[in-house]
């Protein structure tokens, strides 16, 4: 079949193929579609076949494509206002500084970055440049920069400075209570499928006993777990958070919020980026401000969220494959028994019209409706089936093991303190005591 | 004096101090005006005075604010197609690498990120993954990024495995041959104010005679130093380019292009980022592209850059302050006696309505003709006149040493072979022989 522009998805496959990367991080291994366009969470590929966005593209987008006070607060500044000045302060850099302020229990001040990768970059080096310390203490994601290449293992990494407990709080405490004052700060990334606010809670209590600085990394959650993300139940305090996705519903645009006396070290942390004072998306994040002002639109797209994760765990039960289901409505986690069926079945739902997230980690966005729930479950249902129509399965529901497995795997989740976890936790001691410190705190300045 | 908004600059300043930061980076070191809008390089702050920018935004624009086929092209693609897709590949991202690969030399494959930092963190990434090796050569500012921290001072890092030889011929070829079968590239930031093609072209012989990837920063040069940048002048091959400012007239975006096998890296890199598939600044960069296929407006652009360039050597002379100019037309280095008769300088002239970069780095964008070149002249001349009639100067002419001293302070050119040069060279190369290498050429796979 051939589109309006006379292309097909294959066909630009192969000319992605020739002119840019990579095969496993996107050209083979993404559903194979090119989209054309999008509006709301439809989206229409070259060939012009429909498809239904339940990812939230990696969950960059919190109301859809198109979504008309965005699209207007944005090209509206582009056209009539300008894109990036001289100077690198703007009306709504400054007034968006001071709604997140008033949003989140950790802002009393902000400073802005394009990705959420350069927000954690960010957020570690004030950490080390606020405290004059250089030891970081780390679990989950924070994203691809440098100083974070070692999440999946419990360990210490000398080169970054950095050591992972793997959110195993017998490897917290003891790290901590070691080591306390060498440490810049605890810096988490909250898995609400796998562990709720009071585990947050307990690590945050126990750092501000021990004058460390505990800081959540929110690139994800800051706008998916709730309407304010985990620190803004109030459940949770931090005194640095990190956000992006959502926030300026898929322009580029992250933030560090923190206490006065850490953010003020940027001069000391060698951040610079002549980017951070791009204004359109900031505009963009002030019209998403705007629309979730009065709380409706999450408590709606938090009940899309529930629907469809309920559906799916029905139509799992249904059909016979074994599943866990859970997390908060608007990001939640499906498991079944391995990568390779998590993938298959989502790939034969691609074919009836939906793109789920392969990995099983589900994102809706405001733009859902009962229709697009239907939608997705349908789908969903007939991906389901077909695969549970050829497969055996040797375990008839998620157990411990696999769901230790899971968590493993997707976030370093060390979920007991078995044999090899308390080997790796004494190991990770002795090399923090021997290390030769050799991050320098407070870098040069950066220019532009 | 209030705004249309009801503000002045100076409530707004004190506005932003309490909500962001940074008082050295940003709030206190940049000239005193929070701009509402700008078209061209003319801006409007909120009490309404005019002023024009000759720092093109730290050089992220091109063709200045509000360019009508830059708008028309974002804003149409973020009304009428969407931001971001559940796909990583769209048609903007396909065929803006095809139109970079035809433009630069080095150009085989494009991976894109979004900013300058980001796509030099991905370039070392790259060559380490595509090289299995972890030493990585550099001089100049490559931005803010955790692999970048030590850039002017000759010597070796280890906590990220990156040796500045800070563009000393004797220490490049001292080290290149020492250790070119550990080294993964040598990655050097243009300085053309400073050095020639002919430098950096023996540079890349000599990387190339040595088997080590030879890698260009050109974020600022790639559409600065010419229309294709050092790179595009054919003189310089080089294995991987990295490029950002300009590339989208001021939207985030940034690319690396290089050889495919080193691209093809990517995978074994641990590269992400959710955002590197937004597809509106590509539109922009397309747009951008077309802007500049036959080559007047770069012309042009040069021609207006020279004048400009001149005008101020010209100035300088009449009013008596010894100064050295130089460099390409659409980035030029002004050299005064010190840093600080250089702000002096440039703070009066912007009371006369020209925001010029206080460091010495001027950049004109598209949008200049000679009405804004005789404005910049205008308020130049004013300011430093001021300046000179209240100084007494102990030099008549910028003699080697304030030219070495700026060089050193700048970028970290090392201008010539004196003992502490050559003391710090050996030095270097005794840190290198004897490092433990920490750094993991291929990383975890990043999610998102």
């Amino acid at each position: 079949m051939t589109t309006a522009a006379g292309h097909t998805n294959q066909e630009l496959i192969e000319r992605a193929r020739r002119v840019t990367a990579a095969e496993k991080y996107d050209i083979g291994t993404r559903f194979p579609a090119i989209y054309r366009r999008a509006e709301g969470s439809w989206m229409t590929d070259v060939e012009g076949n429909r498809s239904l966005d339940v990812t939230a593209a990696s969950g960059a987008l919190l109301l859809g494509n198109c979504h008309p006070l965005v699209s207007a607060a944005i090209t509206d500044y582009i056209q009539d206002y300008g894109t990036v000045f001289a100077s690198t302060l703007s009306l709504p850099r400054i007034e968006l500084a001071e709604r997140l302020c008033e949003r989140f229990p950790a802002g009393e001040k902000v400073v802005f970055g394009k990705s959420g990768s350069e927000a954690t970059t960010m957020a570690i080096r004030l950490a080390r440049a606020a405290t004059g310390r250089e030891l970081i203490l780390t679990s989950g994601f924070h994203g691809w920069h440098d100083w974070h290449q070692s999440y999946l293992q419990i360990g210490y990494d000398a080169g970054s400075g950095v050591a992972c407990f793997g959110y195993n709080k017998t490897a917290f405490k003891r790290l901590v209570a070691e080591f306390a004052d060498e440490i810049a700060g605890v810096f988490v990334t909250p898995e609400p499928a796998w562990f709720d606010a009071a585990y947050y809670r307990e690590l945050s209590e126990f750092c501000a006993q021990h004058g460390v600085l505990f800081m959540l990394d929110e690139v994800i959650t800051s706008m998916r777990y709730g309407p304010n993300g985990v620190n803004g139940t109030g459940e949770v305090p931090a005194d640095i958070i990190t956000m992006s996705k959502g926030m300026a519903n898929g322009h580029s645009l992250s933030a560090v919020l923190g206490k006065a006396e850490v953010i003020d070290a940027y001069d000391d942390a060698g951040i610079g980026g002549t980017y951070t004072r791009e204004v359109p998306p900031m505009a963009a994040a002030l019209a998403v401000q705007d629309f979730l002002a009065d709380g409706t639109e999450h408590e709606r797209c938090q009940r899309m969220g529930k629907l469809l994760m309920d559906g799916m765990r029905d139509i799992l039960a249904s059909v016979g494959i074994p599943a866990w289901v859970g997390g908060p409505a608007m990001m939640f986690d499906v498991v079944v028994p391995s990568e390779a069926l998590s993938w298959d079945i989502y790939r034969a739902a691609f074919d009836h019209g939906a793109y789920f997230e392969d990995s099983g980690t589900q994102m809706v966005t405001a733009a859902f409706g009962e229709a697009e729930v239907d939608h997705a479950l349908t789908a969903f249902e007939k991906g389901a089936r077909k695969v549970a129509a050829t497969t055996d399965f040797e375990v008839s529901e998620i157990g411990f093991d696999r769901k230790a497995q899971f968590a493993a795997e997707a976030f370093g989740g060390a979920l007991e303190d078995d044999d090899r976890v308390l080997k790796s936790i004494e190991e990770t001691v002795r090399q923090i005591a021997e290390r030769t410190p050799g991050i320098s705190p407070r870098p040069l300045p950066a220019c532009g």
